[in-house]
């Protein structure tokens, strides 16, 4: 088995309402935008971010998504070069009506925030200056560090 | 904002049990490995998946993770070049004692099944021979297939 994700899915309750956040408030542009199904949008060299109907979703799968208080245990993070963009990016996020939580600096170095989506995935926004955090971002955003 | 996803992160109960399966059982090789708090692989050109100690995540986080009966609502998909992959890597899972569903030919054309890791987060193993599909594969498995 290679090591490659190719795509993330995100069970959603309402496309409609996701395309909006997604399209309209961060600018993103879908690759495949099925009204009320499905949208896709390119987001890596080979990787492919997915947001699918939740009711679709449930049927492939054969079970009901968890649902309830809480967070889903799991994060996507959006990674950049200076804390500077970290607040720019969130601002966006606001501005989008997203929930945001911080930026604050970690104990691990690195300084980052989070946002909610419409269905309540949570965004990491983050500088992370560590040799990982590097491998994260492409070479021409690392050549622009300061 | 760029259209980037640079970190995937999931919350998982055992740091030791996800290593096990993840470089035992899959044969993948963490860049990142810090015993009882985190395992990070490169999974793709700028992309890495984290397995990070869930009581950890809940306290960055601020909120329970969400618990219960169902699946996470979102899937990790292992994109191949052929069916005969998909049977291959699905056995590969099964070997490492994961629960496997399908694969079975989808009524978009594609051929796909699915594997449950230790916590239960769905990876979908899939053949997606429409533009999309090719679009989440390397070229040079493109380039390849037959």
């Amino acid at each position: 088995m290679e090591q490659r994700l190719s795509f993330v899915t995100l069970a959603v309750r309402d496309v409609g309402r996701s395309r909006a956040f997604y399209v309209d408030g961060l600018g993103w542009s879908p690759e495949l935008d099925v009204p009320g199904e499905v949208l896709m949008f390119m987001a890596g060299e080979q990787l492919v971010l997915s947001l699918w109907d939740r009711a679709a979703f449930e049927v492939e799968l054969g079970a009901p998504a968890l649902d309830g208080d809480g967070v889903v245990p799991m994060t996507l993070s959006h990674n950049v070069v200076s804390p500077r963009e970290v607040r720019e990016v969130l601002d966006l996020a606001r501005s989008a009506s997203a929930p945001v939580w911080g930026p604050v600096e970690r104990e691990w170095g690195g300084f980052t925030g989070y946002f909610a989506d419409p269905d309540g995935f949570r965004w990491e926004v983050a500088w992370n200056p560590g040799p990982i955090g590097l491998r994260a971002v492409p070479d021409t955003d690392v050549d622009a560090r300061p």
